[in-house]
């Protein structure tokens, strides 16, 4: 019986986690349950997982909760989140969203034995520090994104490989053509094809940014070089990473589209757990790969080349896009001028090195505001 | 450098072999090729790979070989065959075809270090000796066919699948009606769609026999129950065999049907040397997998149900199954003969145990003469 804390247990990833643990009672107690400020799921949350703590970043919606059992203790706001980041647990589901995941999980890497991390952000903005720090406290953190989960799995085995190949499925307007993207609306975007995710990586599905910072997962967290990371198209969503050894054979790690299974094996790790949903050879299963236009995606290849440049490029680019998606789900802007803000932002950012996490947190603020500047112009 | 023999160099698989050492010779050197009886192939590959020992194992053939270099030994007839056998070398590649290769195998075990078996008879009719023979003389014994390679890919970094699939391209009258199958010629059941082999394997996929005794295969060389290995069809030929974990999960092993990629794992292993033709994503690629219709392939049903019996009735099969192709080949039988050979011996046999090899040569001549009886009669 594993001790299991969910940052975010009110998001796709943390509801996708409790089903898991709902289905797998056996093997895991929920320990502690956090959200930013959905108190009325967090309530039903609590009231079926009985955890022993809880928190609610969002101060105002921490004062709503009434009547708490008194074993629970509650935790509330920002300084609340970094004391129930500190909860000693085997096993901590990180589902918080964006850079705010930064901190609490620089924290909890000292009190969690395993960490099976759901946010991508902190990878990208500053791989360096929460892996190393990570190794010095002998934290595993595991990958739970779908394709870095299936490089996880490829390679818990061998790790002889030369290539690695992330799938994408190319997200909602894959069909599009250019001249129609500026009128494409939110619902559109919102509507991927294969898999049923938060808000903010449906919409970077979409421009391929959320493959961009797949690739920089793969590099930080099985020492890549970025030649070596392909990305092919797979608009099924059935194979999620394939590994290329020297003579060319490949292997392929394929389950469906269903974040359960990548979360099950972060949970189980190094054992597996019974499946919730199966692929199988019962009816036609069929598989297609074709090559990625790069072309169709500029905001992929700009964060590639801000992930070769190093340094606080990808932090900046981070928080341009993070800042471009809300206004253009808050119907502010069109959804081309996502591209236009991170083509901005990426030719008008000076370069510099991140020295310690807070310049992480200077350089996120820093491109949040200037896009937000930017932003105004349009 | 390793030093290689070659059984059966002058057939598919010799030839292939030869053309992976052709490319990788700072790896390999050629110390012995045999074949049965086609001395001028074999002649043009001792000018080229210059071995030090050569076996011819019909007689009257190796008459035929003339000014032969005198640091060349030749081996001549079935006593030449045994002592060619004894040679200590690193690597065989065992590509004698049917149960002739039985006898060489188990002599050449005590002398190999490694042996990669592209033979599939000898553990089809004999498995238990053969690999309990390998494992008293620690001679390492590599499966080439490629689904079985593919497996053991798959299984040399985890074997802690609980299920395996073997995929079938389905074979040259995958789209045939049943009526219409008894008109087939052998130039039709030998074209096969995706893979170039020898005639009788090629023969053996049209009926999915070939398949049964990969099914035997991956239960002698992985200890898997019957119930444990799924057959799928899959007609590119590109993914060879899957594994899946107790969560479903399926790893997938993909190379092109060229059998000189399970060649070179199978000579390199456990290094991988170059591919000499990749998989790749530079274009289109489609995956389809479809269930196999079990009724389609009644040989297929028969040999399965010969593996779970045991004993002396896959020596029967094997034996009864290499005559009525030998026959259908010579334009004596019709394709659908084959079935009524295999469906009388299936039900006109003597389960027995096998206690020695003996045994199995015993009941391998046994079923070839009341093959050829039966099929006098029709």
């Amino acid at each position: 019986m594993k001790t299991i804390n969910i940052f975010g247990s009110t998001g796709s990833i943390g509801k996708n986690t409790l089903d898991v643990i709902r289905k797998n009672k056996k093997d895991f107690k929920v320990l502690g349950l956090c959200t930013h400020s959905n108190v009325g799921a967090l309530c039903a949350q609590i009231k079926e997982f009985s955890p022993s703590y809880v928190c609610v970043v969002n101060e105002e919606s921490a004062g709503k909760i009434k009547h708490l059992n008194k074993k629970i203790k509650l935790f509330k706001g920002e300084i609340g989140l970094r004391e129930f980041s500190s909860i000693n647990c085997d096993t901590s589901l990180m589902a918080i969203s964006g850079i705010s995941a930064l901190k609490p999980l620089m924290i909890n890497i000292e009190h969690a034995k395993k960490i099976a991390l759901a946010n991508k952000e902190s990878i990208v903005t500053a791989g360096d520090f929460v892996l190393d720090k990570a190794k010095r406290f002998k934290t595993k953190i595991l990958p739970v994104d779908s394709e870095i989960n299936a490089l996880f799995q490829l390679s818990a085995s061998q790790n002889n490989f030369s290539k690695v190949y992330l799938t994408a499925s190319g997200g909602a307007l894959f069909d599009y053509k250019p001249k129609d993207l500026s009128r494409v609306c939110v619902k559109t975007v919102l509507s991927h094809p294969t898999w049923r995710m938060g808000r903010r990586i449906t919409i970077d599905s979409a421009t391929l940014v959320n493959k961009g910072f797949e690739v920089v997962e793969s590099h930080q967290f099985f020492n890549l070089p970025y030649e070596n990371i392909g990305i092919v198209i797979h608009r099924e969503s059935n194979v999620h990473a394939l590994v290329e050894f020297k003579d060319k054979t490949l292997f392929a790690c394929m389950y469906p589209p269903d974040m359960r299974i990548p979360i099950s094996f972060a949970l189980s790790y190094p054992k597996r757990i019974d499946a919730l949903q199966t692929l199988n050879f019962k009816g036609k299963l069929s598989l297609t790969f074709e090559p990625l236009r790069v072309r169709q995606f500029p905001l992929l290849d700009i964060v590639l080349n801000g992930a070769k440049r190093g340094g606080n490029s990808l932090t900046v680019l981070n928080g341009c896009d993070e800042v471009a998606i809300e206004y253009f789900l808050g119907n502010k802007i069109k959804f081309t001028d996502i591209y236009k803000a991170m083509n901005y932002m990426f030719s008008h950012y000076k370069q510099a090195k991140l020295k310690t996490l807070d310049d992480v947190f200077y350089w996120d603020t820093w491109a949040k505001e200037k896009t937000k500047e930017y932003l105004r112009t349009l």
